[in-house]
């Protein structure tokens, strides 16, 4: 099932999505959920046209945990060795933006990078979780970019301000709650041209060591995301660009780039 | 006026601290507060003694955004160089614990260190403060510890798991919203020896500084935190330790380091 986050008349509801195609295609329904989807929850057969509502990110993390350096290829592309350890950072509840909402360009960078990932949405309070238990904790997956501003991340020896100014994660366009993601196309592209090009299989750790390895320190709670790393091919974004991640079996997070005004 | 956070019956409130004396003396006296403190606010004129009830931490930030390496001398005695930005990195919510509550000494370390910090609150949601502006978004002052799993901050490259552990963030005992921070003594003891010695003075980046840096980045909420750095005297913490953090004109915040069980 796929579960949007949106507003109507100034409410704000979660849907499941009906129908094939886009977000833009016009082909989409929302069936409205009572309450929230975070355990059982009931559909309340009341419809409304995705085209006549505004997408939020489709989950309002309490934290975002994201993981550097988890595809070899990227990791060799910007001079740096597979970590040891995963390098895990935080990415603040400040800079989630939905699809279809604008990335702001920051003062402080002249080289903001796009970094498409896979984002796996935890559905369970959890911590210490076992290998063979993380499938339950787990709500679904949505698309993201870990918008870099690759001079700043270089400067700064910690990446709060490279990787976590206002706009810098944008998620979405929905959570697809039933998919394998062991093996799915990974794709970025900025004004139609592809840039990244990567499978999930080729992340050096897999989902079940990064939820391992970061609820061996702390809590999650559900709506928290993890982004997964990217695959080699990130490069600049600038303003008048549009910034597309498609991942297969999910769909497509899309972004304008605009100056921060 | 020094502003407590507090659960009683299951309710949970904030309080304006009355009296004179310790947590422990049994001396002070909460008057509650209606609503929430950021802003216009009224006392409610019902007063509880402060030994009656559970004191929370004194904020539910959004988000701590704590600073690295503020202290010349506590740089080199780790064999850092004072970084030529702010080094600027995340505690998540999860991390948050106040005065009183137990630090659980993580499975995945075997070198946990106290670090005694000034926690300056934000009153105001704000971004892009301009250096004149920056009193005027601060609510007030606590007593932090970014407590730290060295040897994993060692390890890995980012700090997210070696300070982002849970209950590595204690904040407390109270806010006290009048209060000059540019001059006061800053201390920390382990089962009452002294640790840490500073003065705020000492700090290579000023409070308006940081606000400066992180703003030009980011949005702050009003309730989020930033760590202004520990001055030198870093060290162990074990099993069994009662760690207490002293700020003057502020007060004290105490936690006993326990096993995770």
């Amino acid at each position: 099932m796929r579960i949007a986050r949106f507003s109507i008349d100034g409410n704000v509801a979660f849907g499941a999505v009906e129908g094939e195609g886009t977000v833009e295609s016009g082909a989409l329904v929302l069936d409205i959920i009572k309450g929230i989807p975070y355990g059982d929850f009931e559909l309340s057969g009341t419809k409304v046209p995705l085209s006549k509502v505004r997408l939020l990110p489709p989950v309002l993390p309490n934290k975002v945990v994201a993981i550097g350096r988890n595809y070899a290829e990227h990791a060799a592309e910007l001079g740096n060795e597979v970590p040891e350890v995963p390098v895990a950072f935080f990415k603040p509840t400040t800079s989630v933006i939905g699809s279809g909402d604008a990335i702001e360009y920051p003062s402080f960078s002249e080289e903001l990078h796009h970094e498409a990932e896979l984002a796996v949405v935890i559905g369970r309070m959890c911590r210490e979780v076992p290998r063979q238990r993380v499938k339950d904790v787990i709500f679904g997956y949505t698309c993201a970019n870990d918008v870099t501003a690759r001079d700043a991340q270089k400067r700064e020896k910690q990446w709060a301000r490279a990787k976590g100014f206002d706009t810098s994660c944008p998620l979405g366009p929905w959570v697809e709650t039933d998919l394998d993601p062991s093996d799915l196309t990974l794709q970025c592209t900025v004004n139609g041209e592809q840039r990244q090009l990567g499978r999930t299989s080729d992340m050096i750790r897999s989902i079940e060591d990064l939820v391992v390895h970061i609820t061996e320190a702390m809590t999650l709670l559900p709506g928290d995301v993890i982004l997964t790393g990217t695959p080699a091919g990130v490069g600049p974004l600038n303003v008048g660009d549009e910034v597309a991640v498609t991942i297969e079996g999910i769909g497509t997070l899309t972004n304008k780039v605009i100056k921060r005004g």
